[in-house]
């Protein structure tokens, strides 16, 4: 079934016709033609999903009434940061694509030293509101309770300021691999607690500098090797979050 | 270091020069511009890998000796085999790509009821060698030892002949979760055995029909819920080969 995320709350939602208008209309009425008595998911500005029924199709609108409300939770149970260094092409587009599939709940970009691409404030929104347009398509086909958000691009002091909100801090390193810190990804995984927030840090094609190693380990991140094979830049928060998601949901027998 | 695959197996390659041309010696020479004294990665078909120091360039070959040989395990500790049934555009070409970073074996292009696109011979040879490049550049970037292999297209009684072959038979199908079989995929990569053959299904966009799931499932195959959302057909199997390479190389305390 089709999933929509509304813009705007409705407190009523159980006991009021609930109205689509512009893109949404054009979705569901022009691309999917769908008719009355159809059914999709809409999802509230609260999380909140529910099944819902079209009553009628007029020119520019269309309006549903709520059938039953969703209660299978599809979101991790934690809250997942994937910063990504900047990477070459449209790369950022399969991290965000992929990675809102795979559970993610923010994405920050990040000017990293080894950066190619480098993004002016004119480029960058730009950037960011196509990213967020691949969220929402993503989330809707994930059928998810939540569209990621995409942060500005951060400098590295910036990110570091950001890391102070969360709960659990990560940067992903190959090179932890060989100084004996191979099981400190399963470690930190194996003790996260449900509600906690989790930044991972990703280097771009260049990789991380040393000097950013060493800022991110003095403000409190732990280096992760992601296992023995070289991952791209936009493989390796594939495997983090597919990783998470198979300890956290799946592997519950711990 | 760049990587690269040989062809021909050398038996005393740590007492003999080993001399490289056509399109590697045009990779090391005119893409990577190398120089004399400049060292590589080269894996020999058996596996064994080591560092090799440029000699001697001359104008369409350069020799390398051999200088120690790599001792690290690059390969996942079971060979996994990722059945795909054929995707739209170019998605199984993102499936191998990042497949095989993430350390599959094999892959199997599966003619699955539901596949909207259709390979006939001369299509297929075509695409499987497209594809067989892209596995080669996958594997040297990802330091691997190990290239993996493409196979025909199969239909589902070919699929389930192969399948007589393997250790592990699983199915990706997104309806397990609903009937209390979301522990299926744990439970199974918990009790891997170093060595064995692992054969995962994954559905095309239109995903399985009930006659091939129970055609599988008579055959001897598990069906597995990947976590609470929906994954596309090109991000499941990344799912299961990141969590794979979690539980076994990076969770080992089980």
């Amino acid at each position: 079934m089709q999933r929509y995320f509304l813009k705007e709350m409705i407190d009523d939602y159980q006991n009021q016709l609930i109205s689509i208008e512009g893109d949404q209309y054009h979705h569901m009425v022009r691309v999917m033609r769908m008719k009355v008595e159809d059914k999709v998911f809409l999802v509230l500005p609260n999380s909140q999903a529910f099944i819902a029924e079209i009553q009628t199709i007029e020119n520019d609108y269309l309006d549903l009434k709520w059938i039953a409300d969703e209660h299978q939770n599809k979101e991790l149970p934690v809250e997942v940061t994937i910063v990504s260094g900047l990477p070459k092409g449209d790369k950022l587009e399969l991290i965000v694509q992929k990675g809102t599939e795979l559970g993610a709940s923010h994405f920050i970009p990040f000017a990293a030293k080894f950066s190619i691409t480098k993004w002016d404030e004119k480029k960058g929104l730009k950037k960011i509101q196509r990213l967020e347009k691949i969220a929402l398509e993503a989330a809707e086909q994930a059928q998810r309770h939540v569209v990621p958000t995409i942060e500005a691009v951060h400098s590295l002091s910036q990110l570091i300021e950001t890391s102070q909100g969360y709960d659990r801090l990560l940067v992903a390193y190959e090179e932890s691999a060989k100084v004996g810190e191979d099981q400190n990804f399963a470690k930190v995984l194996k003790n996260l607690e449900t509600g906690e927030k989790v930044l991972v840090v990703f280097g771009p094609e260049g990789g991380l500098s040393e000097k950013e190693i060493s800022s991110l380990t003095d403000a409190g991140f732990i280096c992760c090797a992601l296992g023995p094979r070289i991952l791209r830049t936009e493989t390796a928060p594939l495997y983090v979050l597919s990783a998470l998601s198979y300890q956290l949901e799946l592997n519950q027998s711990k």
